[in-house]
């Protein structure tokens, strides 16, 4: 997607440690306009595929989900949650993950009323780098049953093995801008 | 908003502790269709009101901030977040919290880079119980010389002090439904 390739190169920030910082639109503040165009291009790409539900997780997942719903028909999203709530149900699906950005595992929830064997689902998040949070979302989805129809991603890590990893299992993931390189001085190439 | 109060009766459960769990729209699944017509309602009692930003707090109101800002002129969304994170501005706006379903304290902050004292804010957020988290907001806004135009919110507990706080300061708050009472074999009341 040309203009998101444009927005990470005019509006992103390369810092130590492989982070892409784009908080201007994606991960601390939303353009909503913007992620309106994703959502279009999420529609494009997965023309075809029938979904009935969103899954992401929270943080920063959430907004990109939320605006690409309606490119979906509306179906509901549903946001994994990263730790224990007093007031979460017992009844849930459980998963484990590791985070890049804060270095440590979390564990990931769903609740069993959100996520059925009828459901047809389409995983959206904001990154792929070592894909462990979308591979404990496609096991929840496992869990539960129902059809892992895809996943879409806003930008991917593609010198990170999480894209890979998940193409060879076989689950089309459709990544709307892939790093293929970047360094300290800020320069980002994609592939 | 009677569709809104229709919504919690029906599919809302009452759980020990005064706690309103409305996971199946609001805070785990979100009904995304349904959060336009609350962005609409938002845009009607907020006539005339000059916005340019909407700031939320994670998790539960990113979804929330995210399909209304459409009905504000598709103005920018910021999220406050509620803990370190190795790849947050060091120049932040801080301020502190008390979670009433989490039951302690936490910190939030927002990076100068997304608050100015050229915002008109509309704060929007899933609850206002205590009113600690709006409160942290609103202290944020002050921090950045930003104007706080309103606050936004889904449910508010009346029984509770928040609104009422809130309100006696001067800040207009638009509640589409609040609640008076609730008991635990599930009995909602409204104001």
């Amino acid at each position: 997607m040309e203009l998101l390739k444009k927005k990470i190169v005019e509006e992103g920030r390369v810092l130590p440690g492989d982070i892409l910082k784009v908080d201007n639109f994606l991960n601390h503040q939303v353009d909503v306009r913007f992620m309106e165009a994703v959502g279009a291009e999420f529609a494009r790409r997965f023309e075809g595929v029938e979904v009935n539900k969103i899954l992401t997780i929270e943080t920063s997942g959430i907004a990109v989900a939320s605006i690409v719903s309606k490119y979906f028909g509306y179906c509901p999203v549903v946001f994994a949650k990263k730790m224990d709530s007093l007031n979460l149900d017992k009844e849930i699906y459980c998963s484990e993950a590791f985070s890049f950005t804060k270095n440590r595992n979390y564990r990931i929830m769903v609740s069993k009323r959100y996520l059925s064997a009828d459901d047809k689902v389409l995983i959206i998040d904001d990154f792929l780098a070592n894909g462990k949070a979308v591979l404990a979302l496609k096991d929840v989805v496992e869990q539960s049953g129902a059809e892992l129809e895809g996943v879409g991603i806003v930008i991917e890590k593609g010198f990170m093995p999480g894209g890979q990893e998940l193409r060879k299992s076989g689950v089309q993931v459709e990544s709307l801008a892939v790093v293929k390189a970047m360094d300290d001085e800020g320069n980002i190439e994609f592939e």
